[in-house]
C-alpha cells in the first residue's frame, strides 16, 4: 500500500466562490526507531522507504558505515494494544561488534506502540483546554491579510531568507506577537512562551499564522495553546488535519492572495456575502464537507 | 547583542559574473533547556526570546499553564569548560507543586556544556571520513540545473505540496537516488540508508540537492555520509555555513535561474569560461573570499 498522499475533501475558498474538492495531502505518521529492542528515537515522517530511513539515521549518528553493520530490519508486529502491525515501529539489529551510537546524539524517549491515533489520543489528554467550542468568527477579508500582516512584521526575514514566522492575531487581524527562528517549532514556542508570560493562556480567539507548512506539531502546539485557527501559507500534512479535525480547530492551508484551502472547521470562516447568521446557500459549509474537518 | 542574523562574506554567481559580497545569515545555534538542573531538550534555534521559548516548550509539553508555574529561568554560567557563558542552556525551576513534563515527550541526551562549536567538534569526532579533500569539480552549468532535475524526479510533491525533497546527484547531473518526506532530515537520511545498502558510503563526487533551506542539521548529515557538496534552494544559516567551513564542503544557497549564492567551498565551482585549471581572474576565488568558506 502506498501511504505517501492521502485524500481528503477540502473546501477551496477563492474571494466569493467556494468549492469543495478531494485534495492530495503529503503523509506525515511517526516512526519509532528502535536498536535491539529499545527505543532509540521517534521521528514524524511520510511512510516508505522506512527501511533506509533507519539506516540512514544511524550512518547520521556515525553507527554503521557499511551494509555489513546492520544485521536485520524489521517492522515490529505487536506494535499495539491489539497486536496489530502499525507499519510504525522499526526494529534494527546491529552486526555483532558493531556499537550503539554514541550517547550524544542518543536520544531516549519511553514513547511506545506508537501510531497516528495514539498521538492523538496522547495529546488530547495533556491539553488543559480545549479550543474546539471557541465560537469566535473569522472574517475572509481578514483571513486573507495575514501573510501581508506577518511579513509586515517579520524583522529579520528580509534580510537573511532563512527564517519560519509565526504570528498571533486577533480575529480582526491585529498582531499580538510575532516571532521568527530557523526552526518552525521554535517560532511557535516563543509565542507560547510570551503568551505565558503575559498570562494569556488559553489564547481564545486568536488565529496562528505561519510562514511555511503546517505539520502535526505546529497544530500540536496550538492545540496545547488553546488557539481555535491554524492558517499557513503552504500546505498542511495528513496528520495536521487530522488533528485540526480531532480538536476542532479551523486549519487553512494554501493562503495566498485571495484564495486558500480549508482543511477543517470552516464554520468560523465568514465572508460579507454570506454571514454565519444567515442561512447558508448551496456550496457552502455542507455537511459532507465539515465531516472531513 | 543580537544574534539574530550573521554576517558573512559571500560569492554570489550568476550566469559569467561573480561578485564578492557581504550576506546576512539566519543566526542558528543549540540551546539546551534543563529542569531543575536536568538536560530536558536541545533545540537548533535562532538566539532571542529564549526565555520565551523554554516557557513555551513546556506549554507545548502541558507542562505549565500559567505565568505562575515557573519559578525561575536563568541562563547557565560555567556551560563551558572555561566556565564561561554560552547563552546556549537555560535553567528551569518550576514553582512547587508543578510536575516535570509527562514521561511521554520527554527526551534525555547527555550533552552539555552545549554551544556551537562544541557540536562541530562533536561532528568532527564521529565522521568517518572526510569529504574535504575530495578533488570533485562541479560545472556552473549542471548545477544551475539540479533543482529542475529535482524535482523532475519527484513523485508527490506536484500533488501535495507539502514535502520536502532531496536529491543525490553525480557531478554530471546524474540522478542517483532522490527521497521525498515532510521531514527535510528524513528524506536526507532516506537517501543515506539507500547509499548504506548499496555500500557507495563515503559518497565521494557527488551533490546533494534539497528543495528547501540548509541547517546545520543538513550539512551534518552530508558530512557524515561523506558528500562533498550541498546546493539548497534556500538560504543556509550561521551554523550550517560554519561546519561546512571547517569541514570543506562546498555549500551552496538560494540556487535558483542562473544564479546562486557560494557559502562556503566555491573551489569546486567551475565555470566553461574559467575552468580550474586557468588562472583564475580578478573576483574569482579570491583569499578574501575562500577564507570564509
Amino acid at each position: 500500500m502506498s501511504r505517501v498522499a492521502v485524500k481528503k475533501r477540502i473546501l477551496r475558498v477563492k474571494d466569493a466562490a467556494r468549492v469543495s474538492r478531494v485534495d492530495s495531502l503529503a503523509a506525515e505518521e511517526p516512526l519509532e526507531i528502535r536498536l535491539d529492542g529499545t527505543p532509540l528515537t521517534v521521528t514524524m515522517r511520510t511512510p516508505g522507504d522506512d527501511f533506509d530511513l533507519a539506516a540512514g539515521f544511524l550512518v547520521s549518528e556515525g553507527a554503521v558505515g557499511s551494509p555489513d553493520d546492520i544485521a536485520t530490519i524489521r517492522y515490529c508486529a505487536g506494535a499495539t494494544v491489539d497486536g496489530g502491525n502499525t507499519y510504525n515501529v522499526l526494529d534494527v539489529r546491529l552486526a555483532p561488534g558493531v556499537e550503539a551510537p554514541a550517547p550524544r546524539n542518543f536520544y531516549t524517549t519511553s514513547s511506545c506502540g506508537v501510531c497516528g491515533k495514539a498521538s492523538l489520543e496522547a495529546v488530547r489528554t495533556v491539553a488543559r483546554w480545549s479550543a474546539g467550542d471557541d465560537p469566535v468568527e473569522l472574517a475572509q477579508s481578514v483571513v486573507v491579510t495575514l501573510p501581508d500582516r506577518l511579513r509586515a512584521a517579520q524583522r529579520v526575514f528580509d534580510r537573511t531568507g532563512g527564517l519560519h514566522a509565526a504570528g498571533l492575531f486577533t480575529a480582526d487581524g491585529e498582531p499580538l506577537c510575532v516571532r521568527e527562528d530557523v526552526g518552525r517549532h521554535n517560532a511557535v514556542d516563543k509565542l507560547l512562551g510570551w503568551a505565558l508570560r503575559e498570562g494569556r493562556l488559553p489564547l481564545r480567539g486568536t488565529v496562528l499564522m505561519v510562514s511555511g507548512r503546517a505539520s502535526f506539531e505546529l497544530v500540536q502546539k496550538a492545540v496545547m495553546g488553546g488557539i481555535p485557527a491554524l492558517t499557513a501559507v503552504s500546505a498542511p500534512s495528513s496528520l495536521a488535519v487530522e488533528l485540526a479535525a480531532e480538536e476542532g480547530l479551523t486549519l487553512i492551508g494554501f493562503l495566498r492572495g485571495t484564495s486558500m484551502n480549508v482543511y477543517t472547521g470552516e464554520r468560523r470562516l465568514t465572508s460579507p456575502e454570506r454571514p454565519s447568521d444567515v442561512t447558508p446557500g448551496a456550496g457552502y459549509g455542507s455537511a459532507g464537507v465539515r465531516s472531513t474537518g
